[in-house]
């Protein structure tokens, strides 16, 4: 019998939860810090045993996933300590991977195996209420051992945990990976917040006209705002540096708007260098999203 | 027996035609400039008539649509002006009205009745190929009469015309017109080609890993770079003003991610007033995005 020990009763630990119940041969323990969470986690069967005891969770797991927010994982682990096994995997779902690694590899090592995971599933939104067991089928989950730091067995055995739950796994270093997620995940979450505020703050009666370009463009901005303050928080190196590029890019955008304002109707809009840029700098974009594989 | 005369066959002029096609008592007209394009909706059958000489088109039309790109306009009813019936109506479907009321009201004066459209329909898609019966079924359409210059039976034979093809019409004058399109759809179209931009100037290989999130916000950006330079260019002060209304908005993130960095990890991050001015942002966002009605 395998044991799987999930620490957090959210939509990613719920999610696991339910992908793994009925799996032959594991058996699925669950902790959650409120007296409420337990009673629900129960009432919803999504596990073998539900407990707010974790030593009662961790002891003899093969596998501890923390599934709470990023801030709280060092404390969490702190005290999981003294009942792991010592070979037990211990893995996490955060978002950020360079403060939960720097956190937890050294206070894990000799203790457990130990490496980050990130699987990219997930929605606006949030709670064990809209947990799915497919949630992770078909997903790309990133795994992050530090360069000639990490096992290569906590690795193996990370890979094989989010494979059998139908998940495709891809190799990262934490500080890659956090570069990687501040790009296609993070400042486009910052931007989508900007233009809804930025409506909302020059014309709110505008909203009234939106079509389903600004619905999907701003679409990620209805994410949980206390979960997305700590990832971006977490990330903020990585953040800013991204938003800073992203302003550039506008600025290019603005500088080319400015000059078709001040040259002027004299001269025709398809010899001018301002249309030229404005021009290649739209079709820079299509040619590469072109390229993208979307669903 | 009425006539509807469209001047342009892309998928907008395309698309009226094929949602009139059968219609009793209406015969369409289609003009295209180039022989081929003559060809191609012949083929495909898509009008009663269809040539490449404007008069034919035109002459007894009781309504006149313009569908060709918003810099061609002037220099086609300049043509059009002599075959006009006095009480024909004429329209168009560009993005963007107050330079194409300017360009077209004048001349018209006396010699038609006139007042601009923007039917909210469309998409990433071009050309006659993508047109569809049902493009404007459900969708809103502004019309934009002038205040106190344009006549009122132009703008609402303008609204009978789109609500016989499905469409919600609502009022706008020009100027407000291409105030609310520069937030809802301009600027948020160039947020979403800096973004693509960004990751490719920043680390290309990013692109690998993204998900739903990336897809949708940066959807738009697959647009016609020439139809979209046409645009922002046409309304390139009011998309400034937007642009720079955004980028003052990315400013205060970036100002509080900054913050964050320097005053370091000695300061609890739920006391920090950076941390509570990013999460104020982002639940702004969230909150005003939440009450969209979103399909």
């Amino acid at each position: 019998m395998k044991r799987v020990a999930i620490l957090g009763p959210g939509l990613l630990g719920g999610s696991i939860a339910l992908a793994l119940r009925g799996s032959p041969g594991v058996e699925v323990g669950m902790w959650a810090r409120r007296a409420e969470a337990v009673e629900e986690a129960r009432k919803l069967s999504v596990a073998d045993l539900v407990s707010e005891r974790l030593e009662v969770v961790v002891q003899d797991a093969d596998t501890v996933v923390l599934c709470m927010p990023v801030g709280a994982m060092a404390g969490v682990v702190s005290k999981i300590l003294p009942f792991l096994k010592p070979d037990a995997l211990v893995t996490d779902v955060g978002s950020v991977k360079q403060p939960v690694t720097q956190a937890l590899a050294p206070v894990l090592q000799g203790r457990a195996l130990f490496v980050g995971s990130h699987p990219m599933a997930g929605s606006e939104k949030a709670g064990l209420i809209h947990a799915r067991a497919d949630l992770f089928r078909g997903a790309t989950c990133i795994v992050t051992p530090e360069p000639n730091e990490t096992a290569s067995v906590a690795v193996s055995r990370a890979t094989e945990f989010w494979e059998s739950l139908g998940s495709r796994v891809r190799l990262l270093s934490p500080a890659r990976h956090d570069e990687v997620c501040a790009l296609i995940s993070h400042v486009p979450h910052l931007a989508a917040a900007a233009l809804v505020n930025t409506v909302a703050q020059q014309l709110p009666s505008a909203f009234d006209f939106f079509g389903p370009g600004f619905r999907d463009t701003t679409r990620v901005a209805g994410g949980l705002p206390q979960m997305w303050t700590e990832i971006l928080s977490e990330n903020r190196g990585e953040v800013l540096k991204g938003l800073r590029a992203l302003i550039s890019q506008l600025e290019v955008a603005a500088g080319a708007l400015e000059n078709l304002s001040t040259v002027g109707e004299k001269q025709s809009q398809g010899c001018s260098l301002s249309y030229q840029k404005l021009s290649a700098f739209l079709s820079a974009a299509k040619d590469c999203r072109d390229t993208l594989r979307v669903g």
